[in-house]
C-alpha cells in the first residue's frame, strides 16, 4: 500500500490516505512556540519546553492512536466527520494532507461539503493558527455546524499524567469576548496562560471536558456535537477545554473561512491582574488581532515562507537523481532544524517529558544547521558549554527553559567533551567566527568562575587523556556515544536505569570509539592552537593524538576491523574472540574517518568487514550476531530482543560515519550505495513495512534479525539527520567548510549526471558544477570563475559575491 | 439519579447503572498480588508495588474514561457488547455490579445472553481469577464467540508511559498451550513474568495489540472482534497483549463457565530457562492448575469468603441505624485493609506512580486494622521505623519493593516523628505485646547501626524538642500534616514542587497542631516508659509535655480558637488577625483532643468555633475564609482555587479529630452529627453530586466556597478511613483499647436505640451492651459479665474467653 508522494515543486509531502501505518507528522514554529501535527491534525503545542510548558494535552500509546489535537467536526444534517478522519473516522470521500515546510495542509470532503485546514506557527509570534475553510459544493444553501475543541495540559506534562489527587483540583478558565483563556495555576506562581479564540460570533461554548464528550463519552462521537449544543459551562477543576460552536451558513459554492488561534501569553507580574482574580488580557488581545482575519494570516503565511525559503537556499543541489535533490534540497535539511529546535525531547515516539537537550545530542545536531543558523548555533554552543563540569567533564543533559544540568542522569559519559570540540570546530569551519573561543563561558553553570570557550575545548581534551585505561585507550565511563554499551554497569536491578547505576570504579573498561574521535576530532583541536597563537598546546595535542593513533594500532586492532572495547574485566568486546556481538559500527567508522593504520591497510579492511558482517539492504547494523543472552557487563546493548535497537538493529546515526569513512578512502559508488539504503526517499516502495515518515530519518531499522527486518521507529529526532546530512553535502557532494575555505572534493558515483550545488558560505555563494562521476582526492583539476586553482580548498570572496567552481570529474 | 444501594446481608455494594457518575472501583488483593477493579471491570493489576510491577497496563485520565481492564466481548451474531457496558457502550438489557469483600460481580444481559463475571485475587496466590459465565436464554441453540483482552504494561509504569523510544522494541511474548505469556525484558534483568491462560481451548489467540483493535481501532469495536477472527500474531516490540477468542455452543437455557487466570511468577535465577530463550514455566502450569476449574475457584472463593469473614468479626456494631451499622461493620473496616495494602499509591486518583508509602500516612493507617492484622501492622511499623534517621526524623516516604526511603522528597516534615509513637502506643494497646520495643530496627536503612524500636520512639520526642522556635512551639519544617502549608518554601518556580523547595532556614516558623500532637502522643509514651522502667525519661516527657501545654496556652490561643501557626517572619497564621485563612481545623482538633487549657474553657470555645465557622452540611472545611490569592509565605495551601483540597474544601482526614474532640468534651450529638455529614453512607442521596462511591471516604469534599459544594475527590486511599473508625469505634461506640485493657466508654446520641458493639481484644471477646444514649464519663455504672465494675478499663480474659459488658447510657 502506498499512502503519499513528494510534491518537490511545492516542497510538501502529499499524504492520500489518512490510515497511514504509524501517525505522520510534522513540526511546527522555530522560536519559542513549537507544536507536532499528524496528518489526521493530531499533536499538541508547547513553549520552549516540552514538559514544563505543554499547552495542550495529548495521549502517547492511545487507543485508539493520535486522537488528541486540533479536533474539528463538522456536522452537516446527520453527518459528523472531521477533517482528518481521525477521531470519528467517518468515511472522507478524498482526503489529502500535505505537510510543508512549517505548516500542515489538509483537504478532505464528505458528501457535499469541503475543508480546507491550515495550520501553522507564525514566525515571530507565540500561536499557532488554524484556519479551516468550508465550502458547499451543493447546489443549495446549507447551515453548517463546526465545532473546534482544544484540550488543556496543566502546563507540566509529566505532573498532567501522574498527579491526579492534585490537578483534578485545579483547573481555572475564563470565558471573555468569545475567547477561552486558560488560567490554571496562574492565580499563583505562575506569570503565564493560554487562549484560544475565533475570528467569528460563536454560537456556543464549553470549557469542562465531561460536558463536551459527556459522561464515558469518547472524542471519536462527543454527545455535546451530536446534539449540536454546546452547554456552556466554566470549568472548575476535572479537564478543561476549549471548545466552539459555530453556525457556517453557505450558499450553494460559496466558501468560508474561520481563524482559531491557539496563543501563549506571559504577563510580567506587575500586569498579571486587570481586576481581582481577572487575567489582564492586553497581550493576549494584541496577539489575538494579529491574526483575526485571511489577509494577515495570508501575509503570515508568506512570512513563513519566505523564512524557509531563504534557510533552504543556502545549499542546493541538482543531479540526475530526483531522491537525492529533494532530501538534500528539503527533507534533509528541514530535519535538520527540528532536531536543533527539539533535541529529543518531543515526538511521536518521545513524550517530551524524558530528556533534555543532550550535550552530546545537540553538538551533533548543529553539524546539520550551521549554514542556516549561524547566530542560534554560537548561542546554543555557549549553553551547551557551560554545562561543562570545571573537570573537562560534562552533564550529559539540561533543560531548555531553564539551561540547568539534569541531574537525574548527572555525567560521566567519556565521549562528551569530544563533541563540543567538534561543535565548536565545525562552526568556526562555518563562519570563520573565532571570536567564540574568547567568549566567557562558566563551568557548571557557575557564573561566578568565568572561563574562555578556549579553556572549555581544552578541558575536554584534557578530560579524556586524563581518563586513559590500562591499553592507553580512553575510559569509556558511563557509556560512550552509544548509550547502551554499559560497561561499568552491572546492574541486576530491573528497576534501576542502565544509564545511571555504577557498581565498577570504571578505572579498566576502554572505549576504541573514542579513541578514534580524538584522533580525528584531535587534529582540529591542533589546528585551532595553531591559528590562535597556542602553539605549546598545538604541539602537545599533536604528540597525543599520535600516541593514541599508536594506541589504537597496538590495543584497538582485531585483525579484520577495529575493536570496539575493553570491559572492565579488560577483556574485548566486538572481537572474532566474543560469540555475540564480533564486529561493532562505531569504532570502525571513526577509526576509519581518521584513517587509523592506513598504511597496513586497516581503513579499507575494516570497511570491507562492515560491509560484509553488518550491511543489509535496509542499512548497516549497530553490531553482529546480536547478543541472544543478557551480559551484565556489556549493560543495555545486550538488553533488546536481537534486531532491535542497539542489539544489532540499523541503528541510522551511525551510517554516515561509514559513507564518509568509504569516501575518505576513495569509494564513492560504496558511499552512496550506503546513502541510499538508510534514505527514506529512496524506501518510498516499501512504506508498509517501513512504517515512520518517508520523508524524515528514524532512528531505528529492525536488523536482519529482527522478525519485520526494514520496520523503522524513532523517527524524526535523531542525530541521523545532521550526519546524513554532512555526509552527503561535506563528503559526497564535497563542498566541505574548512579553516581556510570551502574544500572542493565530491565524491560522486556513476549515475548522478552532472552535478550542480550552489553553497552560500560566509555571505559569499558557490557555484560548484562538477562533472559526474567523481573520485576524491585534492589532486583533481578545478577551475575558480573559469582559472585553474591550485588547491580545492577555495577561500570566500566577500559577502554577497559569488564563485563558480568547476570540477572535472 | 441513583446508581446503586448496600446490600447488607451480602456485604455488598449494588451498582445498578453503569454510567455511575465516576467509575466506581473495588480492591482485590490482600497480600502481593493486588487489582484494581471498577464496575465496568476497568482497572489494572500489580504485584507489590503498583510502579515497578504494573502487570495491566491502565490510562488515566483517558477519553473515554476507564476503557482498560479485564476486557470481555460477547459476539452474538452481529451483536457485540461487554458484560461491564464499557468499552463498547453497547445497551444493556440488564446490568448489576456487585462489589464485595475482595471480590467483584458483574451480572449483565443483551438480548437472550446473560453473562456473569466474577473477578477476585484468590488469598495466597499470586493472580487474578476472572470467572465469566454465559447463559443462553433463548429457545434455540447458540455458538457465542467470547474474546478476552488482557493489555500488558511493560513492568515499570512510570517508564512504560513515558519512554517509547526504547519501549516500542522490548516487548515479548511467549505462546504455550493456549497460554500467553508476556516476557518483556525477562531475557535480562527480570525474574519474572505474567501469563493469562483460560481454562478451555481457543479457537485463537493474539498478542500484538494492533492486530487486535484494527490500525487507529479502539477496544470500543476492535477490529478482531467484529470480524470474529484473531489473527495469532505473536507480538514483537509495539504493544504486546493476551487476547483469546473462544467458541460458545448453549442449548436452550444451558450456561457454561470459563475461568481466566492472569498469574504472576518469579523464577529463580537458576531456574529461569527451561531452554535457551524459553520461560521455564513449570511454576506457572503449578498456579494456574490451582484454578482451571469451577469447583477450585469455588473452593477458593470460599477461603476469601471465610477471610473477610473472620476480619470484619472482630468488631461490630448492632444499633437503629442501618447506615451506622453497614460502615462500621464492613465499609469503613474493609476500607482500613485498603489504605493499609495501598497507603496512598494506586487507586483513580492516585496513579501508582507517585508516592511510596508514607511515614505518616501509614502510621495512621495502621490505627484502622491493628486489631484485623496486627502482625502484619508490627512489620510494618518495623519497616517505617527503619526509615527514620538517627536525629528522629524520618524519610517522608519509601517504597513497597525496595523499603528504601524516597530521595525525591526527602524528609523534614516535623510532624513525622510523632506519628510513629502513636502508631507503636496503638499496637501495644491493641496486643499487649511490649516485645516490639524491644526489636532491633536501623536508622536511615542502615543494617549496621542498630538500635531499639524504644529507643526511636525516644528519639522521636527528642526530635520534636529538639527542634522548637520562637515561641516555643515545635518548628514546622516543609509541612507538618498539612502538607500544603508551607512555611518555609517561598516558591515563585512554577517548576517546583512545593513539597521540597526551600528557602528558608527554617528556624522561626512554627506549628500549634504539632504542638497539640505532642501533648496528647507524649502522654502515651510517658505511660510507656514508666511500663517499662524508664521512670526518669518518663519524669522528663511528662515534663516537656506539661511545658508544651504552657507554650500553647501562651502563644498558640487566638481568643476564640487555637491559631495554626507563625509564619516565617514570626506573624500568626489561622488568627483573626488575618484576612483569609482566619481559622484552621487542625489545631484546634489537636488541642481539644489534647484538653490543652481546658480549665480556661478553651476546648469548647474552639469546638464551638469550629462548628460555626468551619461547618458545611457536607462535613467541616479545613480553614475559612479561603485564601483568593496565592500567598508565597504560606506556600501550596493558597494554590488551590476555592473551596478546594486544603483551600477550604472539606479534608474529611481531620473531621474525626473534630469528632473525637467533642466526645472528650462531652458532647454525643455533635460528634455524631460531624460523623453523618462526610460519612457516605449518610450520603447516598446525593450521589450525583458526591460523584465518588457512596461506600468509602473520600478525601476531599468541595467546600462551601466552590461551585459545586459537596462534589467529593480522592476516594479510597485516605487517613479518612482509620481516623473514622478510630472515632465511631473507640470514641463514639467507646470500645477503646488502652495499656491495661479496653476501656469501655461510649458517647452515643439519642436515635441509636440500644447498641451491641462485639469487640475481640488480646484474644478474648467482648459482648458490650449499651442504653443508649449514652453520655462519655468513666463515673457511670457498667457491669462485667453482670458484676458492677470499678473501672470502665476492662482487663482482657484469657484468649477464647468471652466478657459480658453491660453500660447504663
Amino acid at each position: 500500500m502506498i499512502y503519499g508522494h513528494f510534491d518537490d515543486a511545492a516542497r510538501e509531502y502529499v499524504i492520500t490516505r489518512p490510515d497511514t501505518p504509524w501517525p505522520w507528522i510534522n513540526y511546527l514554529g522555530t522560536e519559542d512556540f513549537f507544536s507536532l501535527i499528524s496528518n489526521a491534525a493530531g499533536g499538541y503545542s508547547f513553549y520552549k519546553d516540552a514538559r514544563l510548558r505543554r499547552l495542550t494535552r495529548y495521549r502517547y500509546n492511545d487507543v485508539p492512536p493520535d486522537t488528541n489535537g486540533r479536533l474539528f467536526y463538522i456536522k452537516d444534517g446527520d453527518s459528523v466527520w472531521n477533517p482528518g478522519w481521525r477521531p470519528s473516522r467517518a468515511q472522507l470521500d478524498s482526503y489529502e494532507c500535505r505537510h510543508g515546510l512549517g505548516y500542515t495542509r489538509i483537504q478532505s470532503r464528505r458528501g457535499d461539503v469541503s475543508s480546507e485546514l491550515l495550520v501553522f506557527v507564525p514566525v515571530g509570534a507565540d500561536c499557532e493558527v488554524q484556519r479551516l475553510v468550508l465550502i458547499n459544493n451543493s447546489r443549495q444553501e446549507k447551515v453548517i455546524d463546526v465545532f473546534a475543541l482544544t484540550e488543556f495540559c496543566l502546563w507540566n506534562a509529566m505532573d498532567d499524567m501522574t498527579n491526579f489527587q492534585r490537578n483534578l483540583s485545579t483547573g481555572e478558565v475564563e470565558v471573555e469576548d468569545g475567547i477561552i483563556y486558560h488560567k490554571t495555576e496562574y492565580r499563583e506562581r505562575r506569570n503565564h496562560f493560554s487562549f484560544y479564540a475565533v475570528n467569528a460570533p460563536v454560537e456556543g461554548f464549553e470549557t469542562d471536558r465531561e460536558q463536551f464528550a459527556g459522561r464515558y463519552g469518547g472524542f471519536d462521537r462527543p454527545e455535546a456535537v451530536l446534539q449540536g449544543r454546546l452547554p456552556g459551562t466554566r470549568a472548575s477543576g476535572w479537564s478543561p477545554v476549549a471548545a466552539f460552536h459555530l453556525k457556517v451558513a453557505l450558499q450553494p459554492g460559496q466558501s468560508r473561512s474561520l481563524v482559531f488561534v491557539l496563543g501563549y501569553v506571559e504577563n510580567p507580574d506587575a500586569e498579571k491582574w486587570s481586576a481581582p482574580g481577572v487575567i489582564n488580557k492586553t497581550r493576549a488581545s494584541r496577539l489575538r488581532a494579529r491574526f483575526d482575519c485571511d489577509s494577515k494570516v495570508d501575509a503570515a503565511f508568506k512570512e513563513l515562507s519566505a523564512q524557509w525559503g531563504d534557510l533552504l537556499s543556502r545549499f542546493t543541489v541538482r543531479s540526475d537523481d530526483a531522491r537525492l535533490n529533494r532530501m538534500v534540497n528539503i527533507w534533509n535539511q528541514y530535519q535538520c532544524m527540528t532536531t536543533y529546535n527539539m533535541a529529543r525531547s518531543a515526538s511521536y515516539f518521545e513524550s517530551g517529558i524524558g530528556r533534555g537537550i543532550g550535550f552530546r545530542d545537540t553538538s551533533q545536531d548543529l553539524l546539520g544547521c550551521m549554514h542556516q543558523v549561524p547566530k542560534r548555533a554560537r548561542q546554543r554552543l555557549l549553553d551547551v558549554a557551560a554545562t561543562q563540569f570545571p573537570d573537562g567533564g560534562a552533564w550529559h543533559q539540561y533543560q531548555p527553559l531553564t539551561k540547568q544540568g539534569n541531574r537525574d542522569v548527572g555525567g560521566d559519559f567519556n565521549d562528551d567533551p569530544l563533541w563540543l570540540i567538534l561543535g565548536v570546530a565545525g562552526y568556526i569551519k562555518e563562519t570563520g567566527d573565532w571570536t567564540i573561543l574568547d567568549e566567557r563561558v562558566p563551568f557548571d553553570m557557575d557564573g561566578g568562575k568565568p572561563a574562555t570557550m578556549f579553556d572549555h575545548l581544552a578541558k575536554s581534551l584534557d578530560h579524556v587523556v586524563e581518563n586513559l585505561g590500562p591499553h592507553k585507550l580512553p575510559l569509556i565511563g558511563h557509556a560512550d556515544w552509544n548509550d547502551c554499551l554499559n560497561l561499568n554497569c552491572f546492574s541486576n536491578d530491573p528497576n534501576e536505569s542502565f544509564q545511571t547505576a555504577v557498581s565498577r570504579d570504571g578505572k579498566t573498561a576502554e572505549s576504541v570509539m573514542i579513541a578514534g574521535m580524538f584522533v580525528l576530532i584531535g587534529e582540529d583541536y591542533v589546528q585551532i592552537c595553531k591559528r590562535t597563537g597556542h602553539a605549546k598546546a598545538a604541539q602537545k595535542a599533536q604528540r597525543l593524538v599520535e600516541d593514541m593513533r599508536r594506541a589504537i594500532i597496538s590495543h584497538g586492532w582485531d585483525g579484520e576491523w577495529y575493536l570496539r572495547a575493553y570491559d572492565s574485566f579488560g577483556k574485548k568486546v566486538g572481537s572474532r574472540e566474543n560469540t555475540d556481538g564480533q564486529i561493532y559500527i562505531e569504532a570502525n567508522g571513526w577509526c576509519a574517518m581518521a584513517q587509523v593504520g592506513a598504511d597496513k591497510g586497516y581503513p579499507i579492511k575494516a570497511l570491507d568487514a562492515v560491509k560484509e558482517r553488518l550491511g543489509t539492504k535496509f542499512g548497516i547494523m549497530i553490531l553482529d550476531p546480536p547478543y541472544r543472552d543478557y551480559h551484565q557487563e556489556l549493560g543495555e546493548v545486550s538488553s533488546y530482543p536481537p534486531g532491535y535497537k542497539e542489539n544489532a538493529g540499523v541503528f541510522c546515526h551511525n551510517n554516515p560515519w561509514i559513507m564518509i569513512a568509504e569516501c575518505v578512502s576513495g569509494r564513492p559508488e560504496m558511499a552512496f550505495d550506503y546513502y541510499t539504503r538508510i534514505n527514506p526517499a529512496y524506501l518510498e516502495d516499501v512504506q508498509e513495512l517501513h512504517k515512520t515518515e518517508p520523508y524524515v530519518y528514524s532512528q531505528m531499522v529492525a536488523g536482519r534479525h529482527a522478525p519485520r527486518h526494514g520496520e523503522a521507529k524513532n523517527s524524526w529526532l535523531t542525530g541521523t539527520a545532521a550526519w546524513n546530512f554532512v555526509a552527503v553535502s561535506q563528503w559526497i557532494l564535497g563542498a566541505r567548510p574548512e579553516f581556510d575555505g570551502l574544500r572542493i572534493d565530491p565524491c560522486l558515483p556513476p549515475g548522478l549526471g552532472n552535478v550542480e550545488v550552489t553553497r552560500t558560505f560566509r555571505g559569499c555563494r558557490y557555484i560548484i558544477r562538477v562533472k559526474g562521476p567523481a573520485q576524491p582526492g585534492s589532486a583533481r583539476k578545478i577551475r575558480v570563475d573559469g582559472k585553474a586553482a591550485g588547491s580545492n580548498i577555495v577561500p570566500p570572496g566577500a559577502p554577497g559575491t559569488e564563485i563558480v567552481v568547476e570540477v572535472e570529474g
